[in-house]
């Protein structure tokens, strides 16, 4: 039996920033909704005693991630083995530069996931089969149905390794400025400046003459 | 005497990606380009034998990256340490999704840079400070003149790591779609939707009254 609310993930060491942990939350919920506003995360493993981060694609299927990685890559082949690949995944949205009258107190406003564990090749053809329609559909939901599905062949060129979701935590700041008391007075503007990603006029490729699809119609984000 | 141009980094086994080789570059332009082109980078660092990826920020001062870290977190706390901690800073930016007329040619335009060594902390405080200004104009350049710069005792709980840029190279992906010869045809649009961060109206504090200062009324990126 386990002490973790079904609704909740473990709140443990691993999972429990050291810093700012009152912006650190563990609900199923809100974990799931950083991980759904996404589709690059940044991927770590640890080759010959030395961490490697490197960005990648992926997909939320349940409680499973689904991450895009190579077959050529020696670390990544680690995950074909039984015993698998320690991995961190890790998902950051930026939503504000936060500009305080001193500069110790400035910041972003952001939202992250980072979820630790063992990850595993996907070596089932159906599994690799959704798990690779999961990840267009993370990029441009509607896309997986409206393009060539992989053959066997390019099923066995591509490599995704699964990852459950179990020691994972959500982070995020947001709202304005905190600044110190003493300094309210300080004669500088302070305030947030928002950002986020913005799509652009899709630009159709010389062998594409048919109309924009309605799922590119719309703000994609 | 090395074998390494002065205006390249090296090029060996940790520098060249498993994938995709042909995207990458070694030169120091395409590198510091990407680098000053962000401020959000991802840190992977080894805890208990497993990879740790967090959100961080950083800034680039010449050769050496300053990235900034938490006093209170303990891995961090090996790079105090003359050793240091050995980890891997990755700064992505997304230009756009590629969507192929299958899925397995689907791809992403992006700029990124991966750099490993190790890490130490900064202690020297005209450093550190130096080190502080460099991450808030990397965010907002013009900034760190138009605030209240750090006190002593903020210094003391803020921890900079530095890393020297030695092992690293930039990777890309820019362009149309490349789809194949027999796929040309298929009734599926093809094309790149382009994606860029865009900064909103910067919104000031209550205790901000002051004009919006010149260098956030462009565009800032």
């Amino acid at each position: 039996m386990s002490d973790t609310p079904r609704d909740t993930y473990a709140r443990n060491d691993l999972t429990t920033p050291t810093r700012d942990k009152e912006r650190a939350a563990w609900d199923r919920d809100a974990v799931h909704a950083v991980l759904d506003a996404g589709y690059l995360c940044h991927l770590g493993f640890v080759r010959d005693g030395a961490p490697v981060v490197l960005p990648t694609l992926y997909a939320r299927v349940g409680e499973r991630l689904y991450i895009h990685g190579s077959t050529g890559s020696r670390p990544l082949r680690g995950a074909r083995d039984e015993q698998g690949l320690a991995v961190c995944v890790t998902v950051t949205h930026l939503d504000g530069l936060v500009l305080a009258k001193s500069a110790f107190n400035h910041s972003v406003n952001y939202r992250s996931v980072v979820a630790h564990g063992t990850a595993h090749q996907v070596t089932d053809p159906e599994e690799l089969r959704i798990a690779l329609d999961a990840i267009v559909e993370q990029v441009a939901p509607g896309r997986a149905a409206d393009c060539r599905p992989g053959n066997a062949k390019e099923l066995a060129a591509t490599a995704v390794i699964r990852l459950e979701l179990d020691q994972v935590s959500a982070k995020s700041r947001t709202g304005d400025v905190v600044d110190d008391e003493a300094d309210l007075d300080l004669p500088y503007w302070a305030g947030v400046v928002p950002v986020a990603p913005v799509y652009g006029t899709p630009q159709a490729s010389p062998h594409s003459d048919l109309p924009l699809p309605g799922y590119l119609a719309g703000p994609t984000c």
